[in-house]
């Protein structure tokens, strides 16, 4: 006879079924079992992190390439740890599964004065806690395990949004009480989805000029190639806002540039906003993607396609899922349409050599230069990205941002979890050097796990990004300790990383040089003055009064 | 006519008031308003810190010196990266003022998609979050902001928990409406204080043997003269639970040891559960503090005199602050009473030279004789801590560890702001590297600010305590990255740190010897063997049926 699968055996199958195979955590008593379980399981690792925060943003790194990733933690002092980071998750559409540890069922009963508790009896207080950045919660037993693994997966896809179980030691090991099967993901109304799928085809015939805005939610959903079909067969062009780039490939002929109102990339907002019609693919109006609220859509030529709702004019088609509206337009007939001739957005030549000083105007078309096909980047939030995001990435490059929740420190960790999730591609993460000291020693685990990416540290010796939108730049509060960059990934264990420290174009161009044929880690101090920022930031400098609604 | 004082002075003002000229925290721009008003306040210091999570421990450990410690932090990512060590600061009744910003008046109103949020429109959602972890909360207003500052003082004070403040920009820098005061703290009931006393003072008349255990809210409240006044005048012998090791000094003559259950200190043990009568000062019956809940203390044989009331034998007396009940019971005229002989804790006598490995054995007798007077031991959750406890400490030394919080890697970012909290004693960390990798980045604090502290890294490979308590101790997830530690300060930016590693007793014995007279900071890196354990914790693995209830 078969031994009954346990309730953890059948949680970690599940989400190996999904996608699933590293889970990133940092052990502990109340969580042994989970721990166990993991290690010993046949198909998922275990990838330890320094700590909770770290390991909860590599599985969003993860996810962001995987589609779905998860954490382990213990409880309380684990679970809250990570809890920022899962709220990030929730932000980003990102589904993260967050195992947690809980004392046992008769320590809980007793209300026990337990190590990592309050010390007041109560135990569902870290739950209450995560329900709210979470889609959806459970705390396991044998019977409900089945279910709510199969719901919490359910909602976890559903919403794109980190969904919370937590086990009770005790619960772990015990066999699963009663059989389960997936939850089909909902489909769409027949009738609403032609009705709107009309609509939807009836709005673009009936314009002369339309463009597309696919958003991140496209690529969370893994429908890239539904949006493109449906942008190829109805010969949209399609730009992508801050969040959202390159959600499609940007060698796409149709890519015709950012859109982020009137800040930056003058040419696609002047042809988006004058469109008869705009096609929204998910996208949100948050500060950051409309360039400080300075994008101005009008709605009554926006036709939005949300993950599972579409609206055309006043008119909102419920129950129709992105997918298989994607897919119906794709089928659908268009007339022709030419492509507009809209210039890319660039950063510009390469220019400067030898002793000249690394400049925002120099630094960044070096970079862009740098970038080649299929990498993973990783662009912190900060001036760095903002920065980087203005050059077209070569075919299969795929730039990620946490634009929405934008904590510094995740781009770090969550690096780590992107190179995990995909060994093969090259990583490059992008971060200033006050973001870095957040979570700076993840580092090591790139160097445990034998992983060799790309690292630029910007250090422009503060925070620049808050110099430029603080009253006083100079002010204390932005400046930072001064490390000595390039001696951590050793002193962090890392061997035989290259890890050189630029101050000039002559040492920056022998560095690029350097790591794009480096078969080893690679971790860049790029010094610059203190003030040295790309465009973007600056003019978010001018546009406060929006940006701030002050 | 003299300016209005604005609402974040108010606020800043009175925290200076009670204590507080150093406030931790990472700037933000929903916090800028805050961060400006602490850089320019002419009597607090800003204090830099790498992340939030660390800020927030710092504030931890500065309050566990001071009394009172605040941290600022921004909106949403900032705030949640912090609420792990908040709750920390909750279950170990540390008050530390958590002033967080927020979008301004009209985002909230437009509920407005903006950076470090949801993007879901709500803006108190963090704060509903926070609730679950501090004594009290508020959003403030200039019409509340006397009120609720007052409030939350009163709140912190009284429950001696961590307090939450949100500040929307545009609030911050308004006057303050109306005139306000500090509210006074609740005095007992006289009736019933007295009544109390006569009771404890008739309990202590009738045993022939009575026995103190002062807790650690005795520290928290500012009583440990009163404490010790009311202990010398009924001529009481004390001994402490692990959490409130030092909570009076280890040098007074009453002093018995260590009380932890039948797992350590038998003596102490022995003569405590056969006493007639027990005196708990506010102490906690968690896991930790009762050798794995080996502890038998008869109910009615112990006299509970809490921070709000007192319990003897069935009775309770409510109203009556602990205080006033130390003050009166000092005043009142005991019999005689003879000191037991018991012999106090020791960890032996230091053995080994040379190139004789680092041993358990060998290890902690050392670091007991390094420590001297009016040291400020901070001890890490684990084995280093379980084993360095039970050493009897020089006169003024205070020891400190998050017994119930337990949170690893809380030690370091607490040292650093127990450094800040007293620059004139000398500060001793001790941490597992386990514990030290979570938050090792805040070792550049220590530099930046010019502190000189003693660390001990003990390397030990791995998670140690972790090892002895989950069921296969050399399972991969208790194993971490190797880092070279010896570095890493300098990495971190610290100049002409000592920073040995050593890996024999010879090379310990001299890191000693050049730490105890060294006038700049010192980071040990202490090698030992993977197992090498004190008692306690190999006692915890013996007792796991105990510990969890199983």
């Amino acid at each position: 006879m078969a031994v009954a699968q346990t309730v953890i055996e059948y949680v970690l199958d599940r989400l190996c079924d999904i996608g699933i195979t590293d889970i990133f955590g940092v052990p502990g008593d109340f969580a042994f079992p989970i721990n166990d379980a993991i290690v010993t399981h046949p198909r998922v690792n275990w990838i330890g992190c320094c700590n909770e925060l770290n390991a909860a943003y590599a599985a969003d790194g993860y996810a962001r390439v995987r589609g779905v990733g998860a954490v382990s933690t213990t409880y309380g002092v684990g679970e809250l740890g990570a809890i920022s980071a899962i709220a990030g998750s929730y932000a980003e559409n990102v589904p993260v599964f967050h195992l947690t540890g809980m004392p046992n069922l008769a320590t809980q009963a007793h209300r026990s004065v337990v190590h990592h508790t309050l010390g007041n009896g109560e135990f569902d207080v870290f739950r209450r806690m995560a329900d709210a950045v979470v889609g959806a919660s459970a705390i396991m037993t044998p019977a409900n395990a089945v279910f709510e693994t199969e719901r919490l997966i359910g909602e976890a896809l559903y919403h794109r949004r980190p969904v919370y179980m937590a086990f009770p030691t005790d619960v772990v090991d015990q066999p699963v009480l009663g059989p389960g099967e997936p939850l089909p993901m909902p489909t769409s109304n027949p009738a609403t989805l032609r009705a709107a799928a009309d609509a939807v085809a009836g709005a673009i015939a009936a314009a002369s000029t339309a463009v597309a805005l696919p958003g991140l939610v496209v690529d969370r959903l893994g429908l890239r190639e539904d949006a493109r079909a449906f942008i190829e067969a109805a010969a949209l062009p399609f730009a992508t806002m801050f969040a959202d780039k390159s959600v499609l490939d940007e060698t796409h002929p149709n890519f015709i540039g950012m859109y982020d109102g009137k800040l930056m990339d003058e040419p696609a907002r002047a042809y988006i906003e004058s469109a008869d019609l705009v096609l929204s693919l998910g996208t949100l109006p948050s500060d950051f993607n409309t360039g400080a609220f300075t994008a101005t859509l009008d709605p009554l030529r926006t036709v939005g396609i949300d993950v599972h709702r579409t609206t055309v004019g006043a008119t909102v088609y419920q129950n129709v899922e992105m997918g298989e509206l994607l897919g119906e337009l794709a089928r659908r007939a268009y007339g022709e349409r030419e492509l507009p001739d809209i210039p890319l957005p660039t950063l510009g030549p390469v220019t400067g050599a030898g002793d000249d000083p690394i400049t925002a105007a120099t630094l960044y078309p070096r970079w862009a230069n740098f970038l080649r096909e299929d990498d993973v980047i990783i662009a912190e939030t900060g001036t760095a990205s903002m920065g980087l995001a203005f050059t077209t990435l070569p075919r299969g490059a795929r730039y990620h941002n946490q634009t929405l929740w934008g904590a510094i420190g995740w781009a770090t960790p969550a690096a780590f979890g992107a190179a995990i999730a995909d060994r093969r591609r090259r990583l490059v993460l992008i971060t200033g050097e006050g973001s870095h000291q957040l979570t700076a020693q993840e580092i090591s685990q790139f160097g445990r796990q034998g992983l060799t990416p790309i690292i630029f540290v910007l250090n422009n010796n503060g925070y620049l990004i808050e110099r430029l939108l603080c009253a006083e730049p100079g002010i204390e509060y932005n400046d930072l300790a001064q490390w000595n960059y390039a001696e951590l990934p050793h002193a962090l264990g890392c061997r035989d990383w290259y890890t050189p420290r630029v101050t000039t174009l002559g040492e920056l161009d022998e560095a690029l040089e350097t790591a794009g044929t480096a078969e080893r880690a690679c971790y860049i101090e790029v010094v610059t003055g203190t003030y040295e920022s790309p465009p973007l930031p600056k003019l978010l400098h001018d546009s406060m009064n929006t940006l701030y609604r002050t």
